[in-house]
């Protein structure tokens, strides 16, 4: 299937005399994960994963994807005519060093410029511009040959009260003018769909899992534009746009908006989010002021309110995580259980708490071998029976109004062997390192990782991918400027310095491919320590409340410190769940939190 | 005495109608110490430290000091009118930043443009551009009103043979012009010392403890000149440059050289290094290449010859020092010490070993409360005499033709509180933590300064300066670009990848003012580890060998994993230092490197 649709897209790109046609993983607001309609990806690969980029030429099919879906894609593309690129590995180009290398003299280089970000878009320009050859991006090829597309998705919107969102939308207006006045800007042109949800409190359901409206936004001084399917909002919601003098336009409607600014306009906007259309729709003569959306800061820095529903939010979920827990750790081999009725009986868990919107994204529940998967998910195909042995490991996670949460365990499900405790054990005391750091303000994510990332690399193992990222409010569980990571990829935007009330993950995993995967994810809100003559100090405080399953620690390959930190983290899960538990669960979670 | 210079220096600025004048500490190279001829900056202000920057307006005048001597030159300025700022100080202005805040409307800043590198001259045109003003770059004021300046240094050159060097001249030339002709670029202006003398494998004596050779260099595709005063070179020497192709240039014509330049001559340079005046001397049309000197990697990069080399100087290091602590610690309290007659003795020892050429910089022998300024160096005035009680701290080092070296000890020479074995011992944690560091290539030493500084940040404690420095062999014991710093300061340049056969300090510490200060200093080679699926894994190789004091060591502060550490790093000092020791001193070996 894949493979004639590959010969439909290239007949495409024959007819207009395209050589090279770009198929990235996005929708129109550089959002990470994207709504059915946008998944042309995927339709054109069949690889499923959350991103990937696709390349093809006349004869060559290309698909790039990053560490967490090596194992995945390798399986997803058998016996197409695709061939994988695991980014990052040493001598696998980068899409942009694969076109520089194989778009011909005077060639035409092809993709929708609503799916593509204007840096992307200049550099493919540059790259088009050196080749004495061309950028068309005027056309979705995919979707002309797509049937059966999916629709736009258009959600119904409603408000977040200042009861979870801690701040007004004028007050978040206010502070946003006042850095377009710093910059000395006329208009901020605003696509990314969480920061716009985030600035005027307002969530939607328009990407799976992540509650946003499908929608752009320009601000002014005195002026405030959204730019969105009309029928998506209530007579409520239109009330509250013109409390709030926010003045509804038409989705589409933003290409026309940016073309008809003042000729000499000072836009402030990010590049990297904002795509290549929109961009190119401004007058010529322009000025561009490339910034971050200064949104991005504002909405990572959690206010006290917020924070506080969070820790809510936290004690809700581990309540309904611990339970499956127990369910699970007390039932297993005794009745039958699968990787997808495990994650059900999660969810089911979840559904009880009160403020429950959503899972904040598709469970991972992968048994055994599936688990060195990085992000695996279990389909009717591949869902593993669960046996009273080895690990399950479950990354998951709920939306409540009072916040987001993202918790990873993975449990003994029977008799483990030596590497896998002493793997489980190094990954514990990973997690609790990098949650017992205290360190000067200034710091970044790439100052701290090795705090974590260390007690593998020292044994030669690593994984693939960032130690944790931030995670939104009722937004995208992946949200910057805040992450752990050691090397800064630049696109990813998650290396600013560590503020007081931003929320990140702390998850390092051993992923051994064809045996099993572990991984272990809390979340630390950043908080200030004390300031002396040496500066401000930061410390981390942890609100996932889940016992580290003990079935699987080694406490001799802990030094007595850590298992101090372990025995603390017990301590706190213990008391702050136990609460909500029938008695026959609090006596198992007293057993699982204690000290060691 | 520095009252009335600052006024004859105001006298000479208002004769020429200059309102700020820049007075850095610098010669023509941007060395990093500087020769007496070019001490300006320590003439008008009284303050000795080997870094700041001094600026003079009609009625202000200011220092600029880092961490390291912020004790130092607030002693050193009490009562004169020059004010002290702390770089990196909350609300303290950067010199920049107070040049663009204090030069009025219109006014003329001025400095000598041989002591400025071209990418500050460049900053401060830009500055004093947007006031409308100017820069007046061409005199050098303080020699002006400077009475019996020193003269410039002229000291013999000599030649460093293959043996020590490990490469030859010709295979240097010839991998630089590979990467000028990568860059494209048909000229190569070097005015760095270190990297001459590392270019063309000669040594002088032009700077106190740095052998270099005051001269500039510029390579060509076919030619290479050397300008240098010809009076410092032998016959041999001069014979020595024929045989390599070297041409022979008065050390000043490098302006004229310049300004000969074809008019569209492309120039690689680092202009965080050259300075402005020959900056500026270029034709206006020739293409700068802005890089890094290829030199600076490549001599970071010991050889086989090099590495083995440096070892070696290492065990002779390590026989001096010992002898220097078993006299020290079995002496105090019966016979008179002091600081200088303490450093005196360990002078001593180092001469006496083979290939001995110089001190690599010069001690420093603090006692007590003394060594709480970092970079403390006892004069005849401060000189304390030595108690049996509290801490000593010694950092020195030797220049042997086989390499040079950089080691601290803080010895207890009696009794000593609880408190300052506990700092003593978090010290050793930090130290040994670094160096047992594995990573993954990539890694920069901002990646792994927090296994250092985390022990102390975690007791609200930090030094105010970088964990560890890379060091030249038989050159500047501070030399690029590696290094262990939390923060990138682009001026230090010492941020970059570790690579195999880079040598770096590890050097954390404790400074409490009025008390005592206590550093741990180590050297490591980097080396690669295994390589797997996950990437090239590196590791250290510590080459410094002289005990640790364990009359200062809390066993039970320290992890089972951190007393194993220094067990191993203790048996392997009592391996490579005791065959050269006397028999008493090889027994008091045994007992200070015993396993604990």
């Amino acid at each position: 299937m894949v493979t004639e649709r590959i010969q439909a897209l290239r007949a495409e790109m024959q007819k207009r005399n395209i050589d090279m046609y770009i198929v990235p993983t996005s929708d129109f607001h550089e959002s990470e994960y994207v709504g059915d309609y946008f998944k042309a990806r995927k339709y054109i690969t069949g690889f499923t994963g959350s991103a990937g980029t696709a390349v093809f030429t006349k004869d060559a099919a290309g698909l790039w994807a990053d560490g967490r879906y090596f194992i995945q894609a390798e399986q997803q593309l058998a016996g197409s005519p695709i061939t994988l690129y695991r980014m990052g590995e040493e001598g696998v180009p980068t899409v942009k060093e694969y076109v520089e290398q194989n778009l011909k003299e005077g060639g035409c280089l092809g993709f929708d410029g609503r799916v593509i970000n204007a840096k992307a878009g200049e550099d493919y320009e540059k790259i088009a511009a050196d080749k004495q050859g061309s950028v068309y991006a005027e056309e979705d090829l995919v979707g002309l040959i797509w049937e059966n597309r999916p629709e736009l998705p258009k959600n119904p919107v409603f408000v977040l009260e200042e009861k979870y969102a801690g701040e007004s939308t004028k007050s978040k207006l206010g502070r946003l003018r006042e850095k377009m006045a710093e910059k000395e800007t006329g208009v901020h042109i605003l696509t990314s769909l969480y920061d716009i949800a985030w600035l005027f409190n307002i969530r939607g359901g328009d990407i799976s899992h992540v509650p946003v409206v499908l929608s752009f936004a320009a601000i002014t001084e005195k002026e405030c534009f959204w730019f969105i399917h009309e029928e998506t909002l209530s007579p409520g919601l239109l009330e509250y746009c013109k409390e709030n003098q926010i003045t509804i336009r038409p989705y589409g409607e933003i290409y026309q908006y940016a073309a008809g600014l003042p000729e000499h306009a000072s836009v402030l906007l990010d590049k990297n989010i904002v795509n290549y259309r929109i961009f190119r729709s401004l007058p010529p003569k322009a000025a561009v002021v490339q910034e971050e959306n200064p949104t991005e800061l504002m909405k990572a820095i959690k206010n006290e309110t917020e924070l506080s529903n969070i820790r809510n939010a936290h004690i809700k979920d581990g309540v309904a995580f611990t339970k499956f827990m127990y369910w699970l750790k007390t039932n297993i081999g005794k009745i039958e259980m699968t990787e997808i009725s495990a994650s059900d009986y999660l969810e089911e868990r979840r559904k009880e708490q009160e403020l429950f919107v959503d899972l904040s994204f598709d469970t991972i529940s992968a048994y055994g071998a599936n688990a060195a998967m990085m992000h695996y998910t279990a389909t009717p195909e591949s869902n593993a029976v669960l046996k009273p042995e080895g690990f399950l490991l479950v990354d998951s996670g709920g939306h409540y109004l009072d916040g987001s949460t993202d918790i990873t365990r993975t449990m003994a499900l029977g008799p483990l062997t030596e590497e896998e405790k002493f793997h489980f054990t190094t990954v514990c005391r990973s997690n609790l390192n990098l949650a017992a750091a205290k360190f000067l303000h200034g710091c970044r994510g790439l100052n701290l990782d090795i705090l974590s990332r260390g007690p593998l690399w020292n044994l030669g193992l690593d994984y693939k991918c960032g130690t944790g990222h931030g995670i939104g409010y009722l937004l995208n569980v992946h949200e910057g400027p805040n992450g752990f990571r050691w090397k800064i990829v630049p696109e990813r935007g998650d290396s600013c310095v560590l503020e007081e009330g931003m929320v990140t993950t702390d998850e390092p995993g051993v992923y051994l491919e064809g045996k099993y995967g572990i991984r272990t994810e809390n979340e630390l809100i950043c908080k200030k320590a004390e300031k002396n003559e040496y500066g401000q100090f930061m410390e981390f405080e942890t609100i996932t409340y889940a016992p580290i399953d003990l079935d699987a620690i080694l406490p001799e390959e802990m030094a007595a410190s850590e298992r101090s930190l372990l025995n603390t983290y017990h301590k706190m899960v213990y008391e702050k769940i136990s609460p909500f538990l029938e008695k026959e669960e609090q006596e198992w979670l007293k057993t699982y939190t204690r000290e060691i």
